[in-house]
């Protein structure tokens, strides 16, 4: 790797799941897998999250730290706080979820989208222990791929 | 079939997909399918509301009508019609879609949903040609059990 | 329909799961759904063999026979009829299964499925209780379509 | 882990899609990950090998070998050298399989998946670059899990 990306921080209006706000700086020496996604987008319904639900049973949270970013960009008005607890309730989320800072720019995409300049949801982020990020991927991405870099993130 | 039951008329607070407002009365002739839902509920978002996309694509307009009936008796504050908008946008249903009554007495449960003794959602009604209850069921049900009845109740 | 098509009998050289040899002249009065498959198609083993499983359990002896019908047109050697009964118990296979016949002239393809012109497998014929051929289709169906398609034929 | 096990040698009658035969005992180096499956076997078919697939693409072959252990225990006569070469053309497998050796005491099982005293197919064996048995596991491994194991035993 050429060249390793101090990405930016995390900018969190809401936290839920956990007692005290997240930051990939308090992080560090931890790997930290971030999925982005919205609570109407059907591939994140289908396959991401279930699929963060799956490192967050696998992994020992001394190792990976999973992260869910409510990255909302359609339906603003919709996509409620309330109606997040309920999803995150029906849908069994028990890793922190946070709620990614609205614009105060009329833009629909909220702040940390903008600031990684992310595509659309779902998308995956994996920052490093040292805190550089290492991954950035629009789409879902296989299993066994997301399986062979953590193990490989946590074996550095 | 021993006795041929008469349902309950669907009581429906806000008509969605729709320009006017539907009944069972008015659909005499068809046959209907009603498939009871809530926006979080995993398995009607999975299984049960593709279903009802590929009943309302197949078949003919003038032989089945299909109908959505939102069901909410959890997380009521969430379940707004702003979100069900959003929703349906995302899923891209396009028949027609009754917000369920609430209910007056403080129940969880709204109106048609108590009316027909619902178990919880998915729930699927048949109702025939002639406007009788020819099927209520609880849970997910079989495309291929599905198709045979609606083309059987469709050839009577 | 224009035109109803009789099509050619089943020509085959050894019947499995069945007592007697099956033809559709002597299944007259009967819908029949003919699954033209191979063993070493994964189209066949992953979705049409289940489908011909669910018919199979769903209907009405009296209503629908569920044929399979091996078409062997690649790896001769390799399908031998050993094979295909092993292979029917491990699949729970309870239906009768006809072997194609093999060519006499040095054609790879068996003689009902060149009679048929059967592009591939799967295949699925679907005879009407008249015994005219009502559904000849390459590839795939899915299941609302199958069940709306059989209950229409059973209540000709 | 309390203790290392160096696994018995890979006893195989016939290598396939290799020019030469591999042994535990060459592959010093490398992770070895082992699929033990029958053609037969509806669980291999539809899970282990595309997962093997899966894992024959992803990984550098300097990194990891992915062989397939044919372990026949059940319809002997059937599984012919001629139906596997066939059922590897229509899977697409690629990776080196080997046939495990049959017994000569008269035991249904052959020696390989006896002296693995494996239970049945599926199974998933992986050794480590030292030669060392790091998994022995009967039935289907989750991918995520499978692909954070590869990365350890790489990263060793």
């Amino acid at each position: 790797m050429a060249e390793l990306i101090t990405p930016p921080e995390l900018n969190v209006q809401t936290w839920l799941n956990t007692e005290n706000a997240l930051s990939l700086e308090t992080l560090r020496g931890k790997v930290v897998a971030v999925f982005a996604f919205q609570m109407l987008c059907p591939g994140c319904v289908q396959h991401s999250l279930p699929q963060a639900n799956r490192v967050h049973a696998l992994f020992n949270r001394e190792d990976v730290t999973v992260i869910g970013l409510h990255t909302v960009f359609e339906h603003h008005k919709a996509n409620t706080e309330e109606m997040l607890k309920a999803f995150m309730h029906e849908n069994r989320i028990t890793f922190p979820i946070g709620i990614d800072m609205p614009s105060v720019d009329g833009s629909p995409f909220p702040q940390t989208m903008s600031a990684y300049r992310m595509q659309g949801t779902p998308t995956l982020l994996l920052i490093d222990k040292q805190g550089y990020l290492r991954k950035h991927h629009f789409g879902h991405e296989q299993d066994l791929v997301l399986g062979t870099e953590l193990a490989s993130l946590i074996a550095e």
